[in-house]
């Protein structure tokens, strides 16, 4: 998970509203899911071939749902065909997009984006979805294949749900909701992440713990640098004041709001706690030296006047009476030992063993 | 003391109002208790098993508190059988709920979170608590068993008592500044902690001590994180322009307000306090470390230029005219004490011991 | 100097306005002084027995001063006979009030701290202060004896000075002047501290001085606690529109608010250096280590390598050439003077010593 | 890359007005190029001596470019007739100045700093650019020779691009638009290095390492400063009430303006990482002491002992009956062994290596 | 430079309006000088005995500046014959003044600091400055004898200067920006001082260096302290709605602002710096540790080894066959050598050295 900005210094030069892709080049088939739905009727179609694709044929309330952005001339074609103005065209394949909500006269255009994780192994992955709310549909697009609208489709096929029932303005609704539920399930894996480093910090303290704590850093400013932004315009949606919403939609929009300040709360939580990781991490490191130091000093003040009185008795004077003396030897050993127990016994009294 | 975001993911896919109880899986009996009162009469109930429980039966003024969530039908018969907003009913039962006042057409909808102690070990517990504040009464909810209504139920009896002689929204502040008072309690304890702590990091430097700090810190983050919204909405309810909230009754909620302030700065101060504890374990290190150092140091410095001496008259050479010498051992001992005096003297003028 | 907020919680269950002194149990004879007061008249009468006081004898203007508030029945007197508010009275007797304002419909309400030192002893203490001001007078109180307010009585008894030729609000400033002149001196009692601080952080760096630095920290963050919500209500009390404060008195309350905003920046001030002295005291170990392990390294590089020099010359191998040799003995010594001059040109040259 | 307020200093004592160039002295030949366009003509001419133009020439719409200040006789003619204030003037010349949006009667007046980067060597160096908007034209300088706005040229000669078929204020938009846009380009070269730091940090820290991270936090600061009010204004002019700006370009300046957020937040948080780097850098340091200090305690505790041993049976005493035994020798050896693998054992039990 | 909040208690119970001079007590004679201007006249008059001055006599425009303030009497004088408020005059001489606007209904006060240097020894020195306008004139007073209005002089000496030509408000604006540009001077100082000081810290690492930086900081607080209400004094200057300042005024505020708003930012990198130099401190003193630690265990664990074998043959056991060997002697240096290299080895693969 690493945000570039590098994409964006490739369009110097152009003119507003050039249409490049500067996300990561992809290779899966774009794949573009029309849904028709009314209260009674419910229809999906996906469109593999942009060419057989005709948009005059939409009726009641239309979801068109694109996966993959690396085809421009597709999203440009239904950019044209439903009178998209040219700049929102450009921001949806601009992947470095900061989320963000744009009202327009006859619409209303929302990136975020989206995260998911690959089961197997909890690696976070992110993509843009950017949502464009007309009075008569949805037109949703998302850089990859990833489906997490699944749960949403199920719901609609249900003729009892409210989505059949309500117009384009729950479906966005919905589509949003869906994405920022995922966002706790990314709260979840970074918790997970920094319970692990703070249990790694009380036994290991080697440098790769240290640059995994840097990287959960970098990770959690990255999230919450992509997350505040988008609680700023789910605040100023709800006060909104558009024909596209309507008032019935409020209070469910107003639920969203709730959803992404818990996030927020969260992310922010995050913040701080991976700061206290760094100076744990330090203390921890002081310990440890604290504790080497500790061994080094007790053998060392242990030995080294040990060491100096047998040099005395190793010198070769031709008249050191102790030398000759008969219980010398076994003297010397009693001073030895006193010695040794004196200084064990002081730092047992400076607890340091 | 420790919040999950957990929960929350379990709900992805779900259309918005699905009642799904998130909190811990509990064991009591859910208890509901129907108290109807009116300045001349007081009646309280308590209503174990919902089949035989009568909502229409309720007359002047009414408080049903239920205390456990785990059984979502009765919380959802409750809702229907008082025309509650499915997504209110959600909000009840999702335990993970962010503090937050909500207004709805005929009633306000408050989420806090209520601290309470174990009286033996000192331990923070904490659950959810929702009161929704209708016109003609007051539902409250609690996760757990804890009774800390009681003094406001002996209030309650008293015919005297100002309760008894207004509306329900007297009702709701006493009941949120029962919740509020428990967390005064919270803050002693947590100064108690933070004193404790304080008072180890001059003694005991163990690895303990530090995780200790961490904990607390995450404590304080998550009480900081749980009281300033509390703050925000009681400040709102200061100013709201509702009818269900009399004139009369703002003079109290002003001082309940000034209560949650009190205690907000508190925690704000908690937070200062163990970001300075967190240094002073740090530096509390650096400082043993030194006297460790020092010790190393003199032992060291002191005789490793005597051992060097006593090495110099042990050499083998033929020619050393002072191993001959008669005074030559003698001599030598006054070097070493006169080398060991200075350097003692020397130690003691730098003030290292 | 340390709050507590234990008091509050035995509070925990009462109705609000119950009339309970949660302050320290003080013994001091709870004094009464009466004054009145107009442009013509001054009388000053110290009402020492409760019983003997009569509050309907109180004429043109008139501030009741309250010295000790343990013994509620006088406070509770007072409220009483001069239809103060129960929640008012019940603040005035709870001491870890938060400074505050309160406008009620026909009084002023503040709660502020006072603050004075011991002179001999510099230590600095406190105690709550509160005023109520009505349009015929002013009713303060405080908890102890100590009299800050004797220059404003003498400034009173003169008939020339402004106090008697205006209204109550003049006196209500000259009051919260006079405490708030106070908080210059614990401004300068705290300086001084943090001078005595700095000095101590460049000569001593016992754990004790890191213990003071802890406890100045902790002061300063009390005193931030108590003075910012002071700047706020004097800041709305300039703005307010209230009968009570007639627009002359204005000015004087501007002049109030520039001397408190100073004190808070000056507090803040304090708060960055506080951090800083942290930081400093910390590198000062480090410091201080460094010079040990320089004065260890250079000794211990100096004479390990003579001692193994010595010891080669101990070994007892029978063919070593060099113990034989007539000038052995005396080059050896040579050898030895060499590396250690040769050592010390090092050192000298890493700035070492 | 760093700013001086230096050459601020010597316009003390001067009238406001006074045309002074404080930039560095540049010696290439001031540039002025005159751009005329409609949307049927279009007319680029370089005047290379000023006192062969002639202003009053100009027809429909002009884009006068003038490279270099450091001719203030230029400046000044150009703003005397075209009426331009001299404090605008004045701040032309004044390249220290701070990016700001100044409303006047008459034209829109707007500095911004331009970030550019030598290709080979990656350095980034900036230049003041200035914007004056009238309505039947743009007048811009900046300092140096240095062309970014080569491809606006570029895209102003065909007929077809949006520059020719709308007024002055479009290009005022282009303009800004190219100068911001080097700003992700910028950022990029912020990220690589930052990124090149990272990876010193956990291989190698030297003090150059720590320099560098030194500098290129200043560099963030002074980005941050740089950057930061260009939003300022560009949000302003987003909101502005002006003649100057058609209702159709706000379109245009919004998508500016999310740029601008954009690279903002970037700055931020590279802000935030650059504080960690430090503490990366000094945990590292700590880290590779530990490292240090491990080896030398192993090596230190095993031999210590050791060399006692060796030093006991060296001693010359008549009497050591262990002398005389005759597995003496290799028993002591045995007992040497034992001690060394002992404390190997130990080492590898505490980790150490 | 070093603020002090002492003076201010020397005014403890004192009625506002007290003239008591608190600034330090200055020696110089005070001087006031008297400058009466219009378009058409010019007069100037230093008016040193404060008897033969006669206030009346003023005509036109009036510009009276006074050098000095320990005088309290010519203060007050002044004070006194040109009807200004006793509040005003006593803030004139409390030298402690924080740095603000007041509004009068006659005239508009402002308070600021101004600094200067001594040319020599580049010392900061600061005092206060204080401004009235009214609507004939300005009256200024400054506490020591300092004259950096020199410029403003020659200035309204012309004839053709702006100064001569319009209102006070426009005098006011000339020397208030007198006082800011002097600010930049300052910066300018600081700056030298933190390069100097980052200098030093790749060098030198005595604690005097960490006093220097400590000092430094607390400069660079006062400095931010002292300008940044003076930001927003001339912020609101700038909307002021009041009479004594003409509309044509405003665009000079401005600029006075941008200058202002540009030295704020400036202290504000400032403070970030110097926080970095802490660190950037402490680091290097770490670094300088781990050098230290590294000779140390380089020798350290080089020799002990070698001590060891040395004096393993130095024991005296009777049989220890490698004693009598006949190579014996070299072959030890051999393995000494061996050891010795493989050790340096070690350690320059470990980039020890």
């Amino acid at each position: 998970m690493s945000e570039t900005s590098r994409t964006c210094s490739e369009k110097i030069g152009l003119p507003p509203g050039a249409l490049i892709y500067v996300g990561a080049k992809k290779t899966h088939k774009v794949k573009v899911t029309v849904t028709r739905y009314s209260e009674t009727e419910f229809q999906e179609e996906t469109v593999g071939n942009p060419d057989s694709w005709e948009p005059e044929k939409l009726k009641p309330l239309v979801w068109i749902h694109v996966s993959g952005l690396h085809q421009t001339e597709i999203i440009e074609k239904i950019g044209i065909s439903h009178g998209i103005h040219p700049l929102i065209v450009e921001d949806v394949l601009n992947t470095a997009q900061r989320p963000k909500l744009e009202e327009y006269e006859d619409c209303l255009f929302m990136v975020l984006k989206m995260f998911y994780s690959d089961r197997a192994e909890e690696n976070i992955l992110f993509e843009q979805f950017s949502l464009i709310l007309i009075s008569d549909g949805v037109i949703s697009f998302q850089e990859g294949e990833e489906d997490i609208f699944e749960p949403v489709r199920k719901r609609m096929k249900n003729p009892q749900s409210r989505i059949r029932k309500t117009g384009s303005d729950y479906l966005a609704y919905t589509l949003m909701d869906a994405v920022v539920d995922h966002y706790f399930r990314v709260t979840e894996i970074m918790e997970d992440r920094i319970e692990a480093a703070e249990e790694y910090l009380f036994t290991d303290l080697s440098p790769e713990v240290l640059q995994n704590i840097h990287e959960l850093k970098r990770e959690i400013l990255f999230l919450h640098k992509t997350v505040l932004p988008v609680r700023g315009f789910i605040g100023s949606l709800e006060r909104i004041d558009s024909p596209l919403i309507r008032p019935a939609t409020h209070v469910y929009i107003r639920d969203l709001y709730d959803h992404i300040i818990q996030i927020t709360d969260t992310v922010e939580t995050f913040r701080e706690i991976s700061t206290s990781l760094m100076d744990i991490y330090h203390s921890g490191l002081s310990n440890k030296m604290n504790e080497v130091m500790k061994v080094l000093t007790v053998i060392a003040t242990i030995f080294i006047p040990l060491t100096f009185i047998a040099g005395v008795y190793g010198m070769n004077f031709r008249y050191m009476p102790e030398l000759e003396w008969r219980w010398g030897y076994p003297f010397i050993w009693l001073i030895i030992i006193l010695v040794g127990v004196f200084m064990l016994l002081y730092f047992r009294k400076k607890n340091w063993f």
